[in-house]
């Protein structure tokens, strides 16, 4: 059997013991899950809302292939006839979502899935693995965009990403989070990311010089190359460059930037563009890596660092800082019944819901509010229909797409919000509606869904 | 064309961009690359090297594809003689590497290869993509399993780690490192770990009453279910299941164990226990989750939680307080010339090295001496012959013999060692071979390789 990421195996266990278990009690009424953060990172100020994409090709696709199916009749803990009954499934439910780059905030559903329930809980696993990860990576990134305004950024974290699909996924999340571009050839391929690269200290290493080096890099990429500088010494390096440019230029051949990848980037940067600049090559350009992520980014920003670009990594594809959210993918309603768990510190809120939100005269977010499907609020609704029947409704956005909404969304947050520092909370207001329905399921453990008066005011 | 995670594509482009220009050079002599780490975790005492496997399958299978080729002819960067030159390109160098399960330190490599130049530098990216993962996720199962002696460990965690590959390899990279189990069902496909898993609360909530659902669970898995008892009131529902334990016993069905997810773990084990016990049932077990790394499980088992065994999902697969190694492969030699960078905190010791390993009457590890190949010092060569001209030696050892050589290795730990608290540094030693070639280097920038005096005293 191919053990691929696509597997409709790549879950855990028990969505499989209670599939069985609903199968040998005839249970498969329609339930409602929703996919939330419960809290924001600390000092965190937004999520981004990824991964629906890769989640809708997940769902059209599901099955069991023979294999899958023969492995599961041979493993000692399935009944012939629950196996039979899976040959057949499909995922048919219907989904609404947050488009991939809304801004969204604890408690707000980014997903809700409508189907049968043994369709519904099977998912669980991979949607909570594809959406967490792609909204930490795009959350992250996000705000490494937000510090280096102007700056080229270009993710360089593959090899310490987890594993593959995590450095593919990452440098998706953070171009549509407004990277620039990757160097992680396979997504380039896979989804048009521009792909960029400089050159690794084992070039120079290679060479009995540095310089033979530069120019050797620098005749095979005569338009544009990027010199790595720091293998001995940095500003070393840079002097070394004056004389080779000049000479090479007149051959039609342009050293593009000098990358710098250790030591205090912002000093080496002043002193190797007064070098350059006094050798008269004041458009060679400087881009820098190493370590790095919002803060060292705003930091070298704030400083007036001469950094043309920067190369983000591991810290941006492991979200180092916080590398999970506390999210989860939660039962709302089974049979037309609200639930809710009570888990302590995990309490949720129950029922089908929709997130609107309020802009003021200027264009800047002024408010959520968390309520009921049905029961419209003021301001624009968040989730959209996504699939019906198992079915997209329409292709997904196009990254670029993405990208612009992004743009627009974090241009209606508060300069407070947009900054790397933590600011007050995004009102988000839970309204009436759904306070009276978590009563309800309180006190009866389950609850009926009623229809909700429509335009019931909030907070 | 297929986008999966073996496509030699997955790489850096400077990778390729590198390869384009020692082809415009006709560089391709003999490259010699180590992987190492450069320092451990903040407040760890070991590293547990992992990932081998999958290298060694990723080097004999390394390929371009025509569809591959086909890309890079068309993307604007190649020209044709160099991706030409790609379609017979395999990866025929030697391998040398630690077994996975060993410990290692700072400054060990734990693979070194030995290619010619184009081979060994393509390789990089995915070489540490593999390598640095799987040892972050070993090192760190490790510490649980050390935390939680007669414990049962299972990897909960496939839902949050980043990605498919993610949840797959830590699955591995726990169960070699002592865990029992996982609940990733495509990783007990793959490798043979044994699964496990238990209900989601989504199963109690699907039901209109609790013990209804804990009835049909445990119909379903007659011979042992684990009941998840905290979806609404933890003791509320150990209280429930003792009258339906006793009834369920009588037609044969066995309620094997109850888990807990929230809430203070300890304090709830304790009246769970109670409960059980006062109600008969002393051979149902108590299973926790929720939040879970070395140092929760180590505080639970210092209480005295009666409590049999433990998920460790999201902290333990995402290594959450360490999501990422200070790791590198780096260039040693080229055309059997010794190699070093010297960036500003990073420099890196030259040529091909060996670890020897010294041990105490007591079979306790004594120390490690980091030398050259060929200057034999007392006690064992960790780095083994794994590849020789692209093909491997012998067949991967099992994951159950990785276990053991790990469980020995632990035992050969000082106690201090094996705490989860931090402990005086093991001891390597850099031998005088290494420092004379380091000193050779650094005077010249290169320094020709010489045959090494074997038996020269280290340390």
């Amino acid at each position: 059997m191919g053990v691929n990421a696509d597997s409709v195996l790549l879950t855990d266990l028990y969505q499989l013991t209670m599939l069985q278990a609903y199968h040998d009690q005839d249970m498969n009424d329609t339930a409602v899950f929703e996919f939330f953060a419960r809290k924001l990172p600390e000092g965190r100020n937004f999520l981004v809302a990824a991964g629906l994409a890769q989640l809708v090709d997940y769902l059209e696709a599901l099955r069991f292939d023979a294999d899958e199916l023969a492995w599961l009749a041979q493993c000692g803990r399935f009944s012939k006839a629950f196996v039979d009954s899976l040959a057949n499934l499909r995922f048919t439910g219907d989904v609404q979502a947050m488009p991939e780059g809304t801004l969204f905030f604890p408690d707000e559903p980014i997903l809700r899935i409508v189907a049968p329930l043994r369709e519904a809980q099977l998912v669980e696993t991979r949607i909570v693995n594809l959406l967490q990860f792609q909204t930490l990576i795009s959350s992250k990134a996000a705000r490494v965009r937000l510090a280096a305004p102007g700056r080229r950024l270009i993710d360089f974290g593959l090899r310490r990403a987890h594993g593959a699909e995590a450095g593919l996924l990452s440098a998706r999340a953070s171009f549509l989070a407004g990277f620039d571009g990757t160097s992680n050839v396979l997504a380039g391929v896979r989804w048009n990311i521009p792909l960029a690269g400089t050159m690794a200290h084992s070039f120079v290493l290679a060479h009995d010089s540095e310089v033979a080096a530069f120019e050797h890099f620098a005749r095979s990429y005569p338009a544009a190359c990027t010199l790595l500088i720091d293998t001995y010494d940095t500003e070393a390096a840079a002097r070394a460059i004056v004389p080779l440019a000049h000479r090479l230029a007149r051959e039609g051949i342009v050293i593009q930037a000098v990358r710098l990848d250790s030591g205090d980037l912002g000093e080496h940067a002043r002193r190797v563009r007064e070098i350059l600049d006094a050798g008269g090559l004041p458009d060679i350009a400087i881009f820098a890596s190493g370590n790095l992520d919002e803060y060292a980014v705003s930091a070298l920003v704030a400083a007036g660092a001469p950094i043309g670009g920067f190369g983000v990594g591991t810290r941006m594809n492991t979200s180092a800082d916080h590398p999970y959210l506390d999210c989860a993918y939660k039962m709302q309603e089974y049979r037309g019944i609200a639930r809710r768990k009570h888990s302590e510190g995990k309490t949720t809120w129950p029922g089908r819901k929709q997130v609107f939100r309020r802009f003021d005269s200027a264009g800047l977010m002024a408010g959520d509010a968390l309520t009921l499907e049905g029961n419209t609020q003021p301001g624009l609704p968040l989730l959209e229909p996504v699939m019906a029947a198992g079915r997209r409704l329409a292709p997904a956005p196009s990254l670029a797409e993405i990208r612009e909404r992004l743009v627009a969304q974090l241009a209606g947050l508060s300069p407070a919000q947009r900054a790397l520092t933590p600011a007050p909370p995004y009102s988000v207001e839970v309204c009436p509606a759904l306070h009276d329905l978590a009563r309800q399921v309180d006190q009866r453990r389950v609850a009926p869904v009623r229809p909700v008066v429509n335009g019931a005011g909030c907070g």
